[in-house]
Formats: C-alpha cells, sequence, structure tokens
C-alpha cells in the first residue's frame, strides 16, 4: 500500500533502547518485535520522499523534566535517558534502527509530540497535511500524539504493526479509540 | 471520602445536552446515568470552597472550529452547540446540573480542556494543585485533559461513577490506561 506522498510525514515515536530493549528499565512487551516492520516502513517513507521524524525521549540528568509520577520509576531505573547515553538504559535509538543526517529529531519531554516541541512548527514549514504514526507505546506516546495531531487539522495515519503495547488487550482497545476519533488505522 | 481542599479543582468536562440527553445528536450512552453523581460531587467542591469549571463545547455556527473528522457528524446533527443554543442539541449544561454564578467557564474546541484554551493560566493563579475530573466521555475529553494535566504537573483524580463512555469495556480500558500513568481513579 502506497500510504507516503509529498504532503506526509513519517513521525517514529520513542523507539529508542530504553523502552524497546529485552530487560531495559521501561521496556514495552511488545515492542522489540516491530523493530522490522518499522525499518521496512521508515524505509517507504524515504523512498517516496517524506520527511522522517524522530520523536525521542531525553530527560535531564538531574530529572527535572521527567513527568512527576514517574520520578520514582526513573530513579529507580539509574536515572534512564540521559542525553548522550549509551546502553541498555539510553535514549539510542533500538538496535536495527538508524536515523538519516537529512531526518529530523525531535525531543519532547512529556507523552505526545507536540508537548512543549517545536514540531508542529516544523510540519507546518513542510506544508505537511497527513502524518503517520509508529512506535511505542500505543495507549500513551502514540495515543496523545494522534489526538494532538488531529486536533491541529492534521490527517492521521495509524500503522499498527509498527506500534506495540504491554499486551494485545491494551493494543486493541487504543486502537479502537483512536479509530472512532477519525485516525486511520492501517491493520494488515 | 473528602478529596476536596484549597488546592482543589473540580472540572466538569462536556456535560452538555447535545452529549447527555437521550436522544441527542451526539449522545453518550452512559452519560445521563451520572448527572445525580455529578450533581453530588460538584456540591461537595462547593462545600469545601474548591472552584468549579465548566469545561464545555461549544461550536461556531459555521462550524469553522469542528474537529475535521466531526465535521461531517456536526453537519448531520444539525450544527450542534452553537452559542446560546437551547434544547436538545444545544451547549446548555445538561438538565440536573446548574453552574453558580462564581464558577469558572472554560470554552474549548477540541477534546482537552487545555488545548487552545485559559484552563492552565487559571489554575495556576489560583495556585491550585489537584484536578479532579468528572464528565464525559471518558476515552476522549476526560482523557486528553488527564493526559495533559499530569504532564503540566498537576495531581490528577478522575471519580469514575460521574464519567461515562459508550461500552463499559470503552470505560474500564480508559480507566486502566489513565491508571498506569499515575491518575488516582476514584472507583467507589
Amino acid at each position: 500500500m502506497q500510504i507516503f506522498h509529498d504532503k506526509t510525514a513519517l513521525l517514529v515515536i520513542d523507539m529508542q533502547k530504553a523502552f524497546v530493549e529485552p530487560g531495559a528499565a521501561h521496556c514495552i512487551a511488545g515492542a522489540k518485535a516491530t523493530v522490522p516492520a518499522c525499518a521496512q516502513v521508515i524505509q517507504e517513507a524515504r523512498a517516496a520522499g517524506a520527511p522522517v521524524f524522530w520523536i525521542r525521549r531525553q530527560y535531564r540528568a538531574d530529572g527535572s523534566d521527567v513527568e512527576f509520577t514517574r520520578k520514582e520509576a526513573w530513579r529507580k531505573g539509574g536515572g534512564t535517558m540521559a542525553p548522550g547515553s549509551t546502553g541498555l538504559n539510553s535514549e539510542e535509538l533500538a538496535e536495527g534502527l538508524t536515523a538519516a543526517p537529512s531526518d529530523y529529531q525531535v525531543l519532547k519531554p512529556r507523552w505526545s509530540g507536540f508537548f512543549g516541541t517545536e514540531l508542529d512548527l516544523l510540519l507546518r514549514r513542510l506544508q505537511i497535511e497527513t502524518v503517520v504514526l509508529i512506535g511505542t507505546t500505543t495507549p500513551n506516546c502514540v495515543r496523545t500524539t494522534c489526538y494532538d495531531a488531529i486536533a491541529l487539522d492534521y490527517e492521521t495515519i495509524i500503522i499498527e504493526k509498527c506500534c506495540s503495547s504491554q499486551t494485545e488487550e491494551i493494543q486493541r482497545a487504543n486502537m479502537e479509540d483512536m479509530e472512532r476519533i477519525g485516525a486511520k488505522i492501517i491493520r494488515e
């Protein structure tokens, strides 16, 4: 299926070692298995000339920008995703995913890719009309980005096989909720 | 249970005829049944001196601020919730709920009570630390407001019996997701 065109941007959300690699501090159960599908979709976007945005978590080393409800988990994880960190609990992209120099990097301090970032400004400047969301985790960062994207008048497409949740039930319920507000869910 | 104190605000979300009254254009199945519980919680907030915010939908008569994914449904509904409208598909509060002159009215054009509104500015000025959310519908306006509230560092409490969804399954799945990101769900 050809979903990318020159008014489309691909947003790859939180596909970082600390969320994806088995054994990492904040590992999402379904995330690792989505890496090959994500890599393929990223390739399709590039082939179609659609810009690729890496929407990434990075927390200040002193934890001052960690969500207050997660400060404890962040501390127990050893202060994950510090700038420039490497290894299992780091902000690095998951194994198997590589950014190109021309890709956009957007650091976000909260769940939505639009919250406290310049994502909307960048998309407007590129005259993007449609955003395609892949990454993790479906109920939090993918979903909040989806709601904000539609609120900002972007047509929003979610590729389910490239998104992940802690359980299949969470994945299904969230896809259905997003579909009901007008997101297009690609399920094949 | 005493949940209100002087650093707490009650946010009553979208409890308007067009969403609540049976037969209305955008009626949420579970909403009408929550009115008595909402009325009681509003009374408790007032008794504790906590400010009450009516977070309300109102669409411009020409539809220019309706979510683009809902424009068709809004048109089919006859252009609901226009300013000053009355009756079944109106922006009026649901039957059984009454605002006091000293309450805050916040009109919102999207799902989240924080999106494109001065809600955050008002809460800061009042030095509010905790927001209590009631209203409809759980997966959309309640949930997006919850995520934004926590992102903005407000302790967030949801009173489940005062919230509603089209099905019990949607209600349950969304309460669980919100609980996992650190919202406090009051279930009794």
